[in-house]
């Protein structure tokens, strides 16, 4: 059951699922578990880099990062200091028909309507049974509710110790 | 002749083609035609949006701006006021071996070198002749002085009045 419910979670994750409010109110400001919180201001911090998840997500994504975070993708300096805190942004991959007129092939992909925001806090005390991030996931402002969903964060992050151990569980490089 | 040349400057703008330096020195920090100057702190701009140029281009991309180009995206003010400074970034649209060995299937796609950086201001007196706005690309933080090229950017942009006249030749929206 334990399994299935990670299983489930991860899947929600990666696939980019939205748990559904409960009956029970609004969903709180802050995210189960690490009780993370969309920073203010966070739309005009710097940018860290972009992506494209294809498959299920089929988003295209942006990366912010607050002073702290900035400074330490410039500097190479890892792990993240305690206070990074990384903004990643996410909308459809949406091709754009318009563009493509004025382009000599189909080519042009643009940001469609947000799908949701992710936060990633660094506190090593405070989390460090999750190898020092808090994580939370909003959508139109709010929290995620979905305990489930959230645990997965770090299950998934978690992934890239054995592949990257240098990342500190980040997937994203400074784009210069 | 002509046209040719237009056709050539075009497809460079459109294909991402690079300009190779002349034996005469370096380029120079200007564009040709307009002027433009790559903008001090343009790196930490805020993000207008995302996008993603396949075909011969395949970067990955990320339009910042000035606090006046903020402003008026933001309040869906056009045209764009004087002053305004639109600073386009782009990647090598890459492939992640290593995101693909967490995720459940190939689908991440990164920011790989940088390609090169487009800026567009707006001033209606100065850039009259070309719909109020400037154009420069840059390399390595140096404008590439191909004058055909550069002046290939007014070409592509003003296709836009016919497709969207409200988009005063910008070919970005906002992502919230």
């Amino acid at each position: 059951m334990k399994l299935s419910t990670t299983v489930l979670a991860c899947a929600a994750l990666v696939f980019g699922m939205s748990a559904v409010v409960s009956a029970e109110g609004p969903a709180p400001e802050a995210s189960p578990i690490y009780g993370v919180t969309l920073p203010d201001g966070y739309r005009d911090w710097t940018l860290i880099s972009v992506a494209h998840e294809a498959g299920m997500n089929n988003d295209i994504r942006a990366i912010l990062g607050n002073e702290i975070a900035v400074k330490a993708f410039r500097d190479g300096r890892r792990p993240f200091p305690d206070g990074t805190i990384i903004v990643r942004l996410a909308w459809q991959f949406q091709s754009s028909p318009r563009n493509d007129k004025v382009f000599p092939a189909p080519q042009s992909f643009v940001a469609g309507p947000p799908t949701n925001v992710q936060v990633s806090v660094k506190d090593s005390r405070r989390y460090a049974a999750s190898g020092g991030w808090g994580y939370g996931q909003f959508e139109n402002g709010m929290a995620n509710p979905n305990a489930a969903l959230i645990q997965a964060c770090f299950t998934c992050h978690a992934k890239l110790r054995a592949l990257d151990a240098k990342a500190d569980l980040v997937f994203t490089s400074y784009s210069q």
